[in-house]
């Protein structure tokens, strides 16, 4: 069985509420069954179906985290994962490549919270799921989502990750509330805060900070999917005609609207970092400049980015950007890179001039800043993404 | 400081949409600093405020589970934790005394899910809380959620259980959805279904039904709950005349809304029945009856409750049944005790005629049945609660 393709999708007009819970659980659990470590439960352990599961914890301890999405707020019935938009209702373009509805939901529910096991440089070893919807929603839509759920850890090369358990709950939209599990392999945790060694050592404190992964393309897929569609078709074809190019702009479009929809955190990086020496590290989930501001103001440092690498980053998107808005193409594609979140690159502070590790780029440096406040939260005041004060 | 009383309640008019995620957690961090091994953080793990907490699993494993609660399906913002009711605004009596708003729906999502950690055998070691709410949800509510979360790890006595992460979310009603672990110091985790052994060995089966805790106090307490105060108070005052009794009733009333409201499981049944030799174990949350019926299908066997411990176990609250529906006190007893959810006590099967472990109670027998259905769910044919099929 695949995560996707072969197992038949429930008619259409099927709702949950003719299910009740026990034929809720075998939909989600046949798609479930299609991660790689599924059904692999060493003696001692307890898989799903219990009042509660028993995962391996070889190294005794395990990394744990949790994150919720609402409907409408950070994903869409007809078309997921995308905060607070005026987001149209065809997702034929985009969302059409044989994915079913609550696909790409379940995908990135999925990769935010193995992106944050990642992050710790940890490898996932489990994933729960609690799922609150309407006794009128379709059942074809969680199928997607369990779907996609185990499509990421799939395709994300989640090998040792199985889906451990859940719950299933009655409300009047969909919540979709997962939890990750890690383990550490006996390695220490990278954290956000540098190892106090660092600071007592040296006093003034230098460091490279350099990133796993892209970033701008889940923020140019937004302004895409948040494009009308008959807009957006005229302005793609008015930017291939003046470009000459064939299907150039189209194909960033839609790169731009998966990566956005099904982002693609690269899950052995937190590993690699932590094995190069990596002494702090998180993931960029609310924009490059905010979490970097984030990693610097929790060590009571400064960040600063390379203007220059910001700008090379923007490069590839400004033809996407200067289609979307002739008038603002190389500033909106800066904007993408540098504010933009969901990408889930990893960030990663190494002593200055360390070798950087296979797959990062160095982006800039954490530095001791004169007058900078000692380790706070960052409140708002460097862009990116914030629940409750950028609304 | 402690879970309430001494921390200041916030303004009521004030409103998490002016707060900001970091002015949340500020908020929820100072009730969480309440539980007892709040602060102690091993060598090695990771608390709160990083991409993902780490945690201690001494044996190697470690025993998780999740749960969601959803406003107005679980609980209500002046009236929490009732499954869809036509409950009443008015929390005075028997939500006033001294309890924050929020402070049940909290205590009830925490109790939940340690309960289930217990109904494997083990000890809680974390919580993690993802809540989505509205920018307009008060800061009051979520102090008392907060407050309530960590008066139940408290007062619940899970001395090792500290709340290890969360998320926060907006969406235009409230989710708490609540992870728990827990560690089973060693033991074997004790499963619905029995070891494989047991079946092997005997051909027929026929074992001990034994329960820890209360039932039927929870239901009384939702209709307690769901009867509209006048009506409620007239029909105690009634009911007070007539028995001659001094505020029994309504002592018996208030009672069974705290039941409801705040749930008491009993966490260290699950260590004493798995040390005693508990051969399969759950947590009771959706009725005695129907979880029975779950266990023993869940095993190929059928559930007999004896109708001697249902009279017994009802006849306490018989008074009160009578109060609210005259004609059917004794009737009415029964059905809370036998079909009513939500008080969690701890169903256990133990080998025909071995000790009945300290705590717990003999309630009936799972026995061989001809012609029954092998290991199968149970659908929803045995009443009790199912979230898609009873409504």
């Amino acid at each position: 069985m695949t995560a996707r393709g072969r197992t038949p999708t429930p008619p259409v007009h099927e709702t949950v509420g003719g299910l009740g819970e026990s034929g809720i659980l075998r939909i989600l659990n046949r798609r479930f069954a299609a991660v790689p470590a599924a059904g692999d439960w060493p003696e001692g352990t307890v898989g799903p179906g219990d009042d509660a599961a028993v995962v391996a914890a070889p190294d005794g301890r395990f990394v744990i985290t949790t994150d919720a999405m609402a409907q409408d707020r950070d994903f869409r019935l007809d078309w997921p994962a995308v905060h607070g938009g005026r987001a149209h209702s065809d997702r034929g373009t985009f969302e059409g490549h044989g994915f079913p509805g609550g696909y790409s939901t379940g995908w990135k529910a999925a990769a935010q919270n193995l992106s944050d096991i990642n992050a710790m440089g940890g490898e996932p070893s489990g994933l729960l799921l609690a799922l609150t919807m309407p006794p009128a929603t379709p059942v074809a839509w969680i199928d997607g989502l369990a779907a996609g759920i185990a499509g990421a850890v799939r395709h994300l090369g989640a090998a040792r990750c199985r889906i451990v358990g859940g719950d299933l709950g009655s409300d009047d939209r969909i919540t979709v509330a997962v939890t990750a599990t890690g383990d550490l392999d006996g390695r220490l945790a990278v954290r956000r805060t540098l190892p106090p060694a660092v600071c007592a050592v040296t006093g003034r404190v230098d460091l490279d900070l350099v990133l796993c992964g892209r970033t701008g393309w889940a923020a140019a897929g937004l302004d895409v999917l948040e494009t009308p569609r008959g807009l957006l078709d005229e302005r793609l074809r008015a930017a291939e005609q003046a470009e000459q190019l064939e299907d150039g702009v189209r194909r960033l479009a839609a790169v731009a609207a998966a990566a956005q929809l099904r982002p693609r955190p690269v899950l052995g990086a937190g590993r690699v970092a932590a094995e190069a020496g990596a002494l702090a590290m998180m993931d960029v989930s609310d924009g490059v400049l905010k979490d970097a501001g984030r990693l610097a103001t929790a060590n009571g440092l400064r960040a600063e980015l390379d203007p220059d690498w910001v700008r090379r980053e923007a490069s590839v998107l400004v033809p996407l950007a200067r289609a979307l808005d002739p008038a603002s193409g190389q500033r909106t594609a800066e904007r993408w890179v540098s504010a933009g979140g969901e990408d889930y690159g990893l960030l990663a502070a190494l002593p200055t001039g360390a070798a950087v590790p296979t797959g990062f780029r160095r982006i800039g440096r954490l530095v001791t800043a004169s007058g900078a406040p000692a380790a706070a939260d960052n409140g708002g005041s460097t862009g990116g993404w914030d629940h409750f004060t950028d609304r």
